[in-house]
């Protein structure tokens, strides 16, 4: 995604890359990025277990394969702890309800603003 | 898989693609054919559930991943319902103890023979 430079002074996605983390951000954020990651993953195991007690003819079996590996992909794809995407994936965490602003409390103006700006779109 | 030509008039690889089959042997190989994948999709789905019952961990999950793809590819190569090479499909399955010849009474000598000198490679 690219995000316009802005007149006003917002962080746009290319100056997102350079927001700089303190030990404590990074701290928040890996937590948040876990607690997340760690929700998620939970919901597969379950969704996972429920479809195999379900399983009654061999195209059960290959529909689950194919959500087990659409899921892993989909999980790979959107938890990119890289801090030049961090904020991104932040919105996209709160904009699919597995994160709230809450659980990034702490983190400065600079990233919050780039979130919320993010959630409007 | 090539045999080579055999001078005590036995078939051959290539003669096994050139074998006829009659509606009756078609009907007795479709039956085995059947039988032993049923019985192998039947232990995928079993193993499938016992495993699922077993997650606990997400690398739990992208392991049971790893076994369904590995068994839908490794049944796709093996039931192979082209009688061009179902003598050899016959071969493999009594090897691995998924068919008996008696699975296959009614075949004539010309399949039966190319599948017992299979059996001896």
């Amino acid at each position: 995604m690219v995000v316009s430079p802005n007149p006003n002074g917002e962080t746009t996605h290319s100056e997102m890359r350079d927001l700089k983390w303190s030990a404590s951000e990074k701290a928040i954020a890996r937590k948040a990025f876990d607690l997340a990651l760690g929700r998620e993953l939970e919901e597969v195991m379950i969704k996972a277990k429920k479809w195999a007690e379900k399983i009654r003819h061999p195209s059960d079996l290959w529909e689950l394969e194919r959500y087990l590996y659409e899921s892993r992909k989909q999980i790979n794809q959107k938890y990119d702890y890289r801090y030049s995407v961090l904020p991104m994936v932040f919105g996209v965490l709160i904009r699919q309800g597995r994160l709230t602003e809450r659980d990034l409390r702490g983190l400065r103006e600079d990233k919050l603003g780039y979130i919320r700006r993010y959630l409007k779109l």
